[in-house]
């Protein structure tokens, strides 16, 4: 996002106003959903004029996918256990916490309900998950390092592997996505990687 | 749905109806997706009197859900191949096949765009996952037998791991899905399953 400050810039007034808007843009996301969402209203909860919003994002398409790509970034810290299994099971848990509590369900509705066909809010999913695919990337490689994992795995197909099934009941079957959910994700991943189902295929 | 006729009645003038009136369904939820579906434009696209679809269905969620439960049990044949890998390669392909030919795509997003967060869209998609997998248990439950997978090996849990792959690309990353990403599920669906990660731990 070309109009958006980089994430690792100092904190100041600079960094301020994008927490609070990228804040203010989440909460109109989960009160009123994706259709309704206005750049004034944003402007108004985030305390900043509306000029101060254009300055930085092109238009609301913009802003809505920079503050989910950076809502994705803060919630998902990289863990380093020790072990694979240490750090794919903190992972899948950490996933799970964030789409099932605060407002990781309103969001997911907001992200899959009615805006869920515009290519703006298709963008924002895919950055999202992009982010957090490559922010995630170390666990695999360290895995691989350590010999816990069979070289050429693919860290890529390993994540998806590991985050496909709690998507899949939480947005087709709607059943219980828990704990239980997550280690049994990671059970899954781990006996495919280990069996060398997800080294390099795609390229 | 009680007020539907049973899927094995001999066909005649009911199950014509019934056929008709699918069709005309999931052509309006193609057409103009869920939130302006009404029964009156489904009994005029089906050439049938209202109150003909009313006797049937009790209101238009009933129809839609049934609609789209009808459509998957007709799409997936389960295939016996003879071997568990041709036949998870047949699903799956089957699988990719309906979620991205003919009126797939336009389905998928009526049941996840405008109604996704509606009840009666996600009881559809419950209605229509859950037909699906139990209809594809004996794939399972022969590969067992045949020695393929270990005993205790859960259907549920090896379809759904078959399916998750190809539903996260379509939905969540908007990744291509084709027969590559069809085979890639089967291999690894088969590693998880060979490696015992697959029997039954939700119970």
């Amino acid at each position: 996002m070309e109009s958006a400050s980089p994430p690792d810039r100092p904190v100041g007034r600079g960094a301020k106003v994008r927490a609070a808007v990228h804040a203010a843009t989440l909460a109109e996301l989960v009160d009123n959903g994706y259709a309704a969402l206005t750049v004034e209203a944003v402007a108004a909860r985030a305390g900043v004029h509306k000029t101060t919003v254009y300055r930085r994002w092109k238009d609301r398409e913009s802003l809505v996918v920079d503050a989910l790509a950076g809502q994705a970034a803060a919630d998902v810290p990289v863990p380093d256990t020790g072990s694979v299994e240490g750090d794919l099971r903190a992972l899948a848990r950490s996933l799970v916490a964030m789409v099932t509590g605060g407002s990781g369900p309103a969001l997911l509705a907001a992200m899959f309900s009615g805006g869920a066909g515009l290519p703006e809010i298709a963008e924002a999913r895919q950055q999202v998950f992009g982010d957090r695919l490559r922010r995630a990337r170390p666990v695999v490689t360290r895995a691989v390092e350590r010999g816990e994992l069979p070289a050429g795995t693919d860290p890529g197909e390993l994540l998806r592997t590991l985050a496909a099934p709690i998507y899949f009941r939480l947005l087709m079957t709607a059943e219980p996505v828990d704990a239980a959910t997550a280690d049994q994700a990671v059970r899954v991943a781990l006996a495919a990687a280990r069996a060398g189902a997800l080294t390099c295929i795609h390229t």
